[in-house]
Parts: C-alpha cells; sequence; structure tokens
C-alpha cells in the first residue's frame, strides 16, 4: 500500500554535481581573488560584486569566462547519480551561479530544470548581476512544501545551509570540515552511492 | 544588455507531450467508460474516481495498465520541442496524472521533474487516489511567480485553464475547437515550431 506524501529532491549545483565554476575561471585567468566561493563567504553580495568587479578590472568580458565553463565537465558520477535520481522523484537543482554560467554544464547533466540568478551583461562586458530573489534557496524549498511535496535538500556549503534546515531533510555532500562540523545536525557523505541510499531511506520512511 | 525577468516554463503533458494515458488504457481494455478526459469531465476528482473505479470493477490491476503505459511513447516531434526549451529557460510538467503513471512516459521525454498526483495501490489493485493539493497547476505557477519567476503556461484542456490565466502568458496547444473557442484570450496552435516561436518571443519581450 503506497500512501505516503509524495517527495521532491533540490540540490545544489557546484560542489555536488559540478565543480566549482568560479574556481575554474581563477586558475584559467589567474585572478587569486576569484578563488572565494560561498564556502569562505557567506555573504553572497559581497562574494559576487567582488568577483565581478576583479573581472571586469581585468578586462575579462564575458565570451572569454563561457569559454572556461564550456570546457568543464560534471564531477565523476554525476550524470549516472541524477539520473537514478530522477527516475525515484522529481529533482530540481538550486544555485546561486547564473543562468548565463550554468547552462553549459546544465545541459551536460540532461537538462535538469534550474532556478538561479542572471548576469547583466553589456556589450560582452560582465555589468553587474541580478539575484532573482533574496534566499532563494530556501524560499523554493518553502514553496515547494506549500504545494503538499516533502522535500529533500542537498549541498555543500554555507549558501546551502538555510536550504538545508527548512528542508524536511537535507543532507551535506563533500561539505569542508569546517562546514561539518558547524552542522552536526545534517549528515554528511562524499560519494554518490551513500548520498542515494541516505535519500531512498528518507523516500522508503514517506 | 540583459536585464529582463528571469522566465520558466510548465507544460501539460497528456496532450502536449504525450497522448492521453486514458484513451490508450481504454482501447487496450475495452472500458469506454475511460475514454473521457479532462477535456470533456472539467471535476477532476468525478473523473479519478469514476475511472478507478470502472477498472477496479472490471479487475483491472496497476500491472496490466503499466503494460499499456510503457508501451506509448511521446508526441512526434515532442522530444525534441522539449529539447530545444529546456535550453531557453527551466522547463516543468504539470500534469493531472499519478506518479505511477507519468514515469514511464518522462523517462523517454528526458525526465523533465513533474509535479502531479498519486495512486494508492493496494496489493497490485488500484485502491484509489491522492490529489496531492487542490488545483496544483494554479498553485504551482503562483509558487514559481512568488520566486520572481514570469511563467509560460502551456495546455490543451479545461484542468488547464486555471493554470493559464494565472501564468504571465498561457499557450493552448491542439486544444479541442470547444476549447479554443471558449478561451479566445489565449493564442492557440497546432505545431511544435509555432509554440516554440510564441515563447521565444515571449522570452524576447521580458
Amino acid at each position: 500500500m503506497s500512501v505516503g506524501r509524495q517527495s521532491l529532491a533540490v540540490l545544489d549545483l557546484e560542489g555536488v554535481l559540478t565543480p566549482e565554476i568560479w574556481i575554474a575561471v581563477a586558475e584559467r585567468t589567474g585572478l587569486d581573488s576569484l578563488r572565494r566561493t560561498t564556502r569562505d563567504e557567506p555573504d553572497i553580495d559581497a562574494l559576487f560584486s567582488g568577483r565581478i568587479e576583479a573581472l571586469d578590472a581585468a578586462g575579462i568580458k564575458l565570451d572569454a569566462i563561457l569559454e572556461v565553463i564550456e570546457g568543464m565537465t560534471p564531477l565523476e558520477g554525476a550524470v549516472d547519480f541524477l539520473g537514478e535520481l530522477r527516475s525515484r522523484l522529481p529533482v530540481l537543482v538550486l544555485s546561486d551561479t547564473f543562468e548565463q554560467f550554468g547552462r553549459p554544464l546544465t545541459a551536460k547533466l540532461g537538462e535538469p530544470a534550474m532556478l538561479c540568478h542572471r548576469l547583466i551583461e553589456q556589450d560582452g562586458r560582465l555589468a553587474g548581476y541580478r539575484l532573482r530573489i533574496a534566499n532563494q534557496k530556501q524560499r523554493a524549498v518553502e514553496a515547494f512544501q506549500s504545494l503538499n511535496y516533502r522535500v529533500v535538500a542537498v549541498g555543500d556549503s554555507y549558501n546551502d545551509v538555510t536550504m538545508l534546515t527548512q528542508a524536511d531533510a537535507g543532507v551535506l555532500f563533500r561539505a569542508s570540515a569546517k562546514v561539518a562540523s558547524e552542522h552536526p545536525q545534517f549528515p554528511s557523505c562524499d560519494a554518490y552511492r551513500d548520498l542515494l541510499a541516505i535519500i531512498d531511506e528518507w523516500i522508503a520512511a514517506a
């Protein structure tokens, strides 16, 4: 007899399914200031503004960044993991990246729907960005809960904590030792097979 | 310069991306009472209860129905259309079918996230169903709008009208002449290339 509530999964992109975009860009541009991520800086606005100003000051255009991103591939095993997960329940990606940056990567992941932000481009320059909505990951989880879904959220870093807390179940995947130790309330794992096992157990408990 | 609001698309499943599941089941079981769809009967509860009672009374089990559904294929051109659309913006399927029925079809469509309902099975029998939430299509559109997305919705029948009305743009696809003439406020088309052109124009107007 199957009468449990319906479940839905939301996943962070960078660190969970793909490498960190900004670290790849830092490696190719040599701009070390781009290496800071949401793992290091919880204030998204400070982080994003700093990155965009650094790139623009160095004269690096959007095309050059997109070329770096198009050369990136999902983490090993991510495509198979996502395929398994999508056969079980609806899956969305919640990312604080920009549409323009995320698209080459979601294409390689089989086009999961991704909710994120948008970069403002002007004549090929990075002119700024527009947060679609503040605290969008937590707000999206709340929205799916209001539609009577129980939600499992998977993330790796500071900007995922409110989403993991809001979700019916939150899981840390390949989090830094610092993030994991500061949030012992979330199960934490480093292998996709372990992540899938945690989610399967949670689905079965509906 | 790209500063418009971010857009998202929601699509009905049956009639827009796949044939009507219940018509296929009616053809294979010979139960003509299953032929009524949301095009004919706007009251979902009456429609669903009638279908489930008719199948159970005829001794038809879930396995037999799933075998019919697994033999179905998406509408010609649907996979390519969905691929094109997903390269442009996040896409979700909003369907009043059941998880169990929809999964063989979403698998053939490349696993778009689908929000729907759930069948209650008991010992292989259809014991009933659970609406996840009343008026779920309209509610989902409202939820994405609350996350600051402008939403385009595509449907073909009565149970899509509240969703199309709520959306920032609603489009009828292969609707019956009756549905289309009763809702002249929605653009209406029958070919995927025309549907894509309507959505492209709407995206560009953001």
